[in-house]
């Protein structure tokens, strides 16, 4: 079922000639970040995990030096946060093109530095190439342990599915600035969870990080899993309040918020129900509020209450949507809002 | 004095606002890769470096699949050797053209997965993104000790000088790529040195893989350790025989395959006089004959024997040439040549 996502089975084209590590913990696809253990007899384990900022460079997506920067560490940090690992530094490796200025590199150095700092860790190494583009690469480290580190895989029916925080920032921030004619921008700096997946990791069944958007985390989990979500009644509240301004100015369903690409780098997890109660109350304690958000059904599809009915959405085809539309920014929003209208118009 | 060299000067520009983590042990500049202490009270360590494989795809040095994928493991590899650390695994981030043939993309994945099988490690996982140009980005994860890691510093004068192995093969395929007309092809593969370090680390004063050339690594050492280096009178034999081959043919000067910024992967390390018995006779046991190139002598240059005199090598000069060339190869060629000219007709 995996093998229906575009992602998927490129990633599972790529590697079904590598040999596994007899030390690696997780297999493909099952958590965000890998989990190595250091020898046979330990229960120390390695969180590792890289991730490349391109595309949304070349696409104008990210074109701050310091966004750029800062979103090189963070997407990194937040793939160790979706694991439960405590990081112990990144590497990074950069191609700057020769006539970028001094300023706009200092701005990009600052973005690393300033990242790494708010999540109090640190910068180990890196390699610079000149090249035509900007392409920057993060490798993220971290400390997590044998037995008690986060998978996407492991929930049940009934379990109930929060997100660390407001959803819809990521797309946000995309429609104001590829899409939208009133550009007042939308301030997007997502922070990896590090501080909450330590408190995630000791309740959570299942968790991922968002960063390709709400649905396609959900779809992941579902295939994964081999269960379903349904979306509670008053998904609306869980909608960041600045992204649903941006949307609603751009004649926008509020719903795209969850479907779009660009992802918030929230953690989505799933708490069993005999330990919701503690859970919230170790949150609490952080000063921490988790948004619930719906809860895992039995049947392996995402329902959600729009335009008075309850749908299924069809989570494959909006996954699927972007690599479909290669890039085109307008025709993806264009296809996404002609998914809407066919959801708009569905009898059920 | 390290920055009079370009690059170590960008290094420092970029790593200048970050701070470092206590648990690094090794300062900037001072090892090929990072090596990170696990925690305060353990003496296990991590053995950490990233490297991009993109230039050498743009200037159509490397335009053959396999030898990509090959060299995004082993140049990785190639840095965990030259710490002495043992190797856990890979991570890999590619950003791949969409118009890339099924068939090119194959044999892409195998020579990374061939690279990491012969070094016996693993692929531990990875990302793919599309864009306009092929970038590989490896990133390799290694185990070291807190006291037993080579580092870059340490030698001393009357330390013998060696190399892991011939040399000159990663500029002879250079110029059979690049430059020259009798084209014949120069079979190009290197080894990260992972087997023959597990013996160096054991007597080693310092270490660093000829990535950049031997000259350059050489200056590099020079300029850490406020020594200097006496190549042998003899250096020829230090020279791959089919590398020689190509530099005739091509009317280049022998010398000039140690001053090329296109490495061989071997490495250069220095064996103190009173070990240097019992280091050969450990090397003898596993089949291996490491090469003796020279010395480390008390003044900060490079001293070798060239058309009947003693010359001291501008490693400065040479090492930022390929900087000042800015990716122009036939320059670059040309730039060595001349310098080669001036040091023939040079009185001493």
């Amino acid at each position: 079922m995996l093998e229906t996502i575009i992602e998927n089975s490129l990633i599972n084209n790529l590697t079904k000639t590598f040999c596994r590590s007899p030390l690696q913990k997780n297999i493909l696809h099952e958590s965000d970040a890998e989990i190595i253990k250091l020898s046979n007899d330990s229960d120390e384990c390695i969180a590792i995990t890289i991730d490349t900022i391109s595309e949304e460079i070349q696409t104008g997506l990210y074109n701050d030096p310091y966004l750029i920067g800062w979103m090189t560490v963070m997407v990194n940090l937040s793939d160790l946060a979706a694991v439960g690992a405590k990081p112990i530094g990144l590497l990074i490796s950069e191609i700057l093109p020769e006539n970028l200025s001094s300023e706009f590199i200092e701005k990009l150095q600052k973005g690393i530095a300033d990242a790494a700092n708010v999540c109090q860790t640190f910068i180990l190494g890196g390699d610079t190439n000149s090249g035509k583009n900007i392409v920057l690469t993060g490798c993220a480290l971290g400390k997590s342990s044998n037995n008690k580190y986060l998978k996407r895989t492991g929930c049940k029916p009934g379990d109930i599915l929060y997100s660390s925080n407001k959803l819809g920032g990521g797309n946000a921030f995309a429609i104001s600035k590829l899409l939208s004619k009133h550009s007042d921008g939308f301030n997007y700096l997502p922070f990896a969870r590090i501080k909450e997946a330590s408190i995630i990791r000791n309740f959570a069944s299942c968790c991922m990080d968002t960063s390709d958007g709400v649905i396609s985390t959900l779809d992941q989990l579902m295939q994964l899993n081999n269960y379903g979500f349904r979306f509670d009644n008053n998904w609306e509240r869980a909608l960041d309040f600045e992204a649903i301004k941006v949307v609603k100015e751009n004649k926008i369903p509020l719903w795209l918020l969850f479907a779009g690409q660009h992802g918030e780098f929230e953690l989505l997890f799933t708490i069993p129900e005999n330990v919701e109660k503690e859970f919230l109350s170790s949150a609490k304690k952080e000063n921490w509020f988790p948004i619930k958000i719906g809860r895992v059904i039995e049947k392996p599809e995402v329902q959600i209450n729009l335009y008075n009915k309850t749908l299924l959405l069809n989570t494959q085809k909006i996954r699927n949507l972007p690599f479909q539309c290669k890039g085109d920014i307008k025709l993806y929003l264009k296809s996404l809002l002609e998914y809407d209208r066919e959801l708009n118009t569905t009898k059920f």
